[in-house]
């Protein structure tokens, strides 16, 4: 089936709230939905939209796959309970960390995170719960990437092949197919979603072990989420697109109190953008820069280096793995 | 024996000049001494001062080791071939190379280094020239660094109890050993030397050996000679301490005409430092940065991603590896 964008321009948001909340009750009718909340822009509009159509006939959960933000899941669930919507934090942190075991490939990590995702833990409470439907945030941007080749996204199943019902029991419902992320803000804000939401800077599926090169133990994702919130806390107010840490894998010589240490290598990245497809370096200032290299290399433990990309998209990608 | 440094502000270069000259030439007597010149300000500075106390009681080698910026071998031995001073190319890639093959940690491979120079190529050369000395350009930095346990610099030996004379079969003259770089470079004004010389940006021992990151192949080093001439030529005109491209062992996912190109990633430092003890990064345009990143990942094959390190030494170092 060949999908076609709606954009910014042409979309009408409280006509396609109000399409989508009928699709969706007209699709599951009496039965039961499930979706997964992460926080992210895409996700929690699939979550209101969900509530709004199925009230008591969409369970949302979210999944704490160990991979997060700090402190977000209980930040996330918290903020949708003051919103009326309940939602089921669920722990899932060692099949995640089990299924990441050894591997360094950046596809056979999104691989293996889809796995774990689809298959381990949401299958089984899809099949726990009796559901027969799962809702999810996909985008238009998401789609195109796969298709192309550049990017295995998670969250991609049908468009590749994958028969849902078959592989995992459930059928899916993708409310957002046609939308880039602008305009899934728009319908964010038409939601009467916070601002902490709608304009909350783009976070990947595989989340942290997108952010780390090679193998995503739980002490190198602990390492990289402890950059993660220092970039976000000095980036937030720059309002760039979207500001990441990445951990490498290379180590390099630095040195502390006089001695040689070989240490740990941060990477920034911070992206001027429109819709992702294409980006460019935010001209961060270089007492910016400085300071959070300082601040890096003072608080994470084992960090001796910082660099900042300066390349365009293309020939980068947003992300590093 | 405990080493004191003459600082800028105490050198009378006249004086320094005509009291090493006088010392090398007492040293080596009638003997046969030899030197390996890399075309850094501290190696010609060496070849200035030997051939002006020995004449032809001094043979200087060139070792091309394959770890070189382009064409530097040629240009370097017609430049002070054009000053009077004769200087062999001595062909020893092949050596080298080999000494490197499947090494990654550093410190071994500034080992590997060292010993190819100094036993393998050198050890030969002294002794088939059967000369008792060899001139070299060690300076007070390099000894600091190593003492401290920072970083082995490849041409510190006596300093660490290494008995050249029994290992190697020759003795070590040191004339700059009291100097820092600045120091050495007043030194080369002094003499006579080209600002080619005496204002370039200093260069490490191990060479591009030093700016790859993990195991240093001849195709490797190759990306990153390419990657350093364009750093060069664009950055030449900055007046910066030094800079460099250093090619990371880490993959990261880039895009090239729509697909996915998982590829190699260049770090660019550039800094600002009196002596190379502390330095910052240089405050580059982002005009600058973004050229670089354009033209490296344009004409360096495999580069789909560039950064630039903006940490401070402390606690990073000036070089990577």
């Amino acid at each position: 089936m060949e999908i076609k964008e709606t954009t910014l321009e042409t979309l009408e948001p409280k006509e396609f709230i109000a399409d989508k909340i009928k699709e969706i009750s007209s699709l599951v009718g009496d039965g039961l939905a499930v979706n997964a909340l992460s926080g992210g822009v895409d996700s929690s509009v699939v979550t209101m939209l969900g509530f709004r159509a199925l009230g008591k006939g969409l369970k949302t959960y979210f999944i704490e796959n160990g991979l997060m933000r700090q402190d977000e899941p209980q930040k996330i669930v918290s903020l949708f309970k003051g919103l009326g919507v309940p939602v089921e934090l669920f722990d899932a942190r060692k099949q995640f960390f089990a299924a990441l075991k050894g591997i360094t490939d950046p596809e056979e990590k999104r691989e293996a995170i889809t796995q774990a995702f689809y298959k381990e833990v949401f299958g089984k409470l899809v099949k726990n719960s009796g559901a027969g439907f799962l809702l999810q945030g996909t985008n238009y941007t998401d789609i195109e990437e796969t298709v192309a080749g550049i990017k295995r996204q998670h969250n991609i199943l049908t468009q590749l092949g994958i028969d849902t019902v078959e592989q995992y029991g459930y059928t899916l419902i993708e409310p957002l197919i046609e939308l880039r992320k602008p305009a899934v803000r728009e319908i964010a804000k038409a939601l009467g979603l916070p601002k902490e939401i709608y304009s909350r800077p783009p976070f990947p599926g595989p989340a942290l072990a997108a952010r780390v090169i090679g193998e995503a133990t739980p002490e190198r994702i602990e390492v990289v989420r402890k950059a993660t919130k220092i970039i976000e806390e000095e980036l937030s107010s720059t309002g760039a697109f979207q500001y990441l840490a990445i951990l490498h894998e290379d180590k390099v010589t630095g040195i502390r109190n006089g001695k040689r240490d070989f240490g740990l290598q941060i990477e920034i990245r911070c992206w001027e953008s429109s819709d992702a497809k294409t980006g460019s370096p935010t001209r961060l200032t270089y007492d910016i820069l400085e300071g959070l290299a300082a601040r890096i290399t003072e608080d994470v433990p084992g960090v001796v280096s910082v660099t900042y990309n300066v390349t365009k998209k293309p020939p980068s990608t947003i992300e590093a793995v």
